[in-house]
C-alpha cells in the first residue's frame, strides 16, 4: 500500500501574492497550505471542520514543523499530501509533501502537532467530546500501516 | 498649516515577506499598513482601537481606495501619514499618504471609509456611544482647515 | 445578456487563515482574491499571465478600489467575477463582485486598474508589444454590450 | 551572563491583520516575526540584510521548527528574542523566543536553519564570499558560552 494512498491530495496553485523577491514562494506561505490540507481531509470525511467549531471544538496548533526542499514558483500547481502521523484521542500529528504537480519534485515536507480545546479554552479529548469524528479519525489513519512502515525505515 | 502637521506619522518598514517576485511590495499590503497608522493614530489620542473594541463598537471598513505612484522596496522606511477627512458622529473617513522616508518619494495614497459597530452587529452612533472618542475625533479633525485646504484646491 | 456571462467565474474557499478576530474575512484579503480572478481569466484564454511574463511584459496595478457590503465567513465558498471593464491597448481595467455561492448574497465589489510595463520598467502598449494577447482581450470584453448596459444605467 | 544579553530583541505589535477567528494571532504569522528578528540582529551589526543580499548573497530558509505555548492577542507588545544558535561558515542557525513584553509570557519559541546561496543558486561558504560578515557573526555568537549553557542543561 503506497503512502500517498493513505492520506489526502490538496491541490495549491501558486499565486503572484505569495512570491517574494527571491521569486519563489515565501517559505511562511506553506503553513497555510498545511491547513488548507487538513480542511480538505476533513472535507473528505463530511466532517469539515467548521462543522467541529461550531460544535464548540477547536484544534489549535501546537507544533510546526518545515524543511525546505526546493523552490515552489509562481503559477505552478503543487499537490499537499496530509496524512494522519498519530492519534491519541486527545492529540493529533499530521504530516505533509508538497510537490511540484508536473514534475513530482518535492518543494516541502512538514508537521503538525496539535491538541482539542472545548470553547472555554480547556483542553479536552477528541473521544469523549465527540466520538462519532474519533471513530472517523481511527478508521482514516491506518496505524497498523503506519506501524509497519515505521519498522521498515527503522 | 501643513497638511503633514494634522495627521499621524506611522513609521513602516519593508520585509522580505511583503515583496513579491515583481522585486517590490505587493499591493495588497498597504491596505495593512493603512491599519497600521489608524491604530497609531488612536494610541497618540491615549484611546487604542483595542480600547474601543473591549467596549463594544468596533469600525469596520466599508470601502477602500488606493492608487500606487511608486514602487516600495525591501528595507525601506516607509512613512504612512494618516488624517481624518470627514466624521459624521457615524462615519468616518481616514486619508493616507505613504512616503519613503529617504527620499520623500510618494509610493501610494488611499482613502478609507469606516461605519461604527456594536457587538450585535448593529450600525451606531459613536457620538452617542462613545462621547469621550467623539470629542476627541472632532479635537484631532481640524475640520476648519480641511475646509480651507479643500477651497484651496477647488 | 446577463452580466455574469460576460465575465469569468473563480471559486475561492475562504480559510482560516484569512479570518480576524471579528469572525470574517479580513478585509485586504480581497485584494488577493482579484489577482486570483484575473488569473483564471487569463487561464481561460489559454493565455495565462505567467505567460505574459516571461515575455517581458507585466501588468502593475495603478489603482483599486473595494466596497464592503457583508462578511464573508470561514469555510463559505466565494465566487469572484471578473470582467473587463475598458481597454485602451496600454491600459485595462477591470471590475469584480463577490458573492457566497450559496446564497449570492454580495460580499465586495471592486475595480483595478492595471498599465502594461516591460521589463525595463517602461510602460508599454499591449497592442504593440503582444498583437495576440491584445486581440483576445479585444474579443473577451464585449465592448459593446458594455456600453449597453452603461447606458441602461444611466 | 543571561541568555537574553547575548541576543537581539525586536519589538514587534500585534495588528488585527495577524489575528483569526479564534481571537489570537493565526500561527504562521509567527514565522514572519521570526524574519523581522534576524533582519533586527543583522542591522544591528551594521551589516543590513538588504547589504548581503545587494552583493549578491541569499539566504534561504532550510528549515522552520515552531512550538506554541501560549495566544498572543491584538494590540500585545510581544519581545523576539534572537540568537545564533550554530553558525559553520556555510550554515546558520538561529533560535527564537517570542514573549509577550507586558507580562513575559512566552508565546512561542523556534528556530530557523539557513545556508548560504549566491546569484547563480549555487550554495556558498559565507567565510569566503564575505569574511568580514563571517568574522561579524562569529564575534556575536558567544559560542564558548552557548557551550557552557548547552552543558548545564545536560
Amino acid at each position: 500500500m503506497a503512502e500517498k494512498e493513505l492520506g489526502c491530495v490538496h491541490e495549491h496553485r501558486v499565486y503572484y501574492y505569495e512570491t517574494d523577491q527571491m521569486g519563489c514562494v515565501y517559505h511562511a506561505n506553506y503553513v497555510r497550505w498545511f491547513e488548507e490540507a487538513r480542511i480538505a481531509q476533513m472535507d473528505s470525511w463530511c466532517y469539515p471542520y467548521a462543522k467541529m467549531e461550531s460544535a464548540g471544538i477547536g484544534s489549535p496548533v501546537i507544533k510546526i514543523e518545515l524543511e525546505y526542499k526546493s523552490m515552489a514558483l509562481f503559477n505552478e500547481i503543487c499537490e499537499v499530501r496530509c496524512f494522519i502521523e498519530e492519534y491519541t484521542g486527545t492529540r493529533i500529528n499530521y504530516a505533509y509533501e508538497v510537490t511540484d504537480k508536473a514534475t513530482g519534485n518535492v518543494r516541502c515536507t512538514g508537521k503538525s502537532y496539535h491538541c482539542f480545546r472545548n470553547a472555554e479554552g480547556k483542553i479536552v479529548s477528541l473521544k469523549r467530546e465527540m466520538p462519532e469524528l474519533d471513530r472517523i479519525v481511527r478508521e482514516t489513519a491506518d496505524f497498523k500501516e503506519i506501524e509497519r512502515r515505521k519498522k521498515e525505515k527503522a
